[in-house]
């Protein structure tokens, strides 16, 4: 039984991003971003079998993501959303989810393609990548679909330091 | 700048399932099962424009997971993989990821279908499916396509009361 909500870094990416200005705003935009996830060696026998799957879901601590806003205008729009219908980093719990291409495992670095998480990030978890249980490509996604942005790169608007002149 | 890894619940989940034996495994082997995400009344004002979406992301934490096993027979097979490569709760950080279907929202609480969640989990963030970010139908999925259990549902096994005699 874990009720104690507390999270502990299984390991740390390493991108070629270092600040938010810049970096793609998601895997899909980061075509020609590769980086790595380096497992701490703790964990190494958790990735038993994770080779055979073409993309994996990394979860992880948006340790530069600044205080929570509940709404807000996102990259991809021009108007303003509620913080849960975006994937924009200042949310009340700074979990970030990336599905990324996996290109190799050597014991326990993964070389990712897709990358769009700043380095340094904490790891938190790996998820393999299910079609049958994570890609409905028909689904409906609201205002994404007719979204006024074409925005495919973060700039300042969510880094801690501007956060005072947004509010 | 948010570098304490420390979680807090926005909400809580409500599902017919009082237990793990029996709830199911995905959201895709609950098709007939409806729960609802009753969101904090501080939150709310972040749920803003979800309704155009036709599934949500839903990230909560794994209250009554088991302790971490870092290799173990996942629900879907028959022989042993390591935790980063299945979907199992007996994660470092037991944080689960359901897409599931939304199908209503009345103020603060969210309809849904497709629920695989134990009734009063902590409900840690919701993120809109986006099928350009999300879906992707062909990617390999290593031993889940030829995993060898047909198991839909899931069992005692990773019931905390049972761990003790597992490991």
């Amino acid at each position: 039984m874990r009720s104690h909500a507390q999270l502990t870094p299984i390991g740390l990416i390493r991108s070629p991003f270092q600040e938010p200005a810049g970096t793609p705003i998601q895997p899909v935009y980061a075509a020609q971003a590769q980086g790595t996830v380096e497992v701490f060696s703790d964990y190494v026998d958790g990735l038993l079998d994770l080779n055979g799957f073409e993309r994996i879901w990394l979860l992880y601590w948006l340790d530069r993501a600044p205080v929570p806003c509940l709404q807000l205008v996102p990259f991809r729009d021009d108007v303003r959303h509620g913080v849960f219908a975006t994937r924009a980093p200042c949310r009340p719990n700074p979990i970030g989810l990336s599905c990324v291409r996996l290109l190799g495992i050597e014991h326990n670095v993964l070389t990712v393609g897709g990358m769009d998480v700043l380095d340094g990030t904490p790891l938190l978890d790996i998820k393999p990548y299910v079609p049958a249980f994570d890609a409905f490509p028909q689904s409906r996604a609201g205002w994404f679909e007719k979204g006024h942005s074409g925005r495919t790169h973060a700039d300042h608007r969510f880094a801690p330091e501007t956060r005072d002149s947004r509010d």
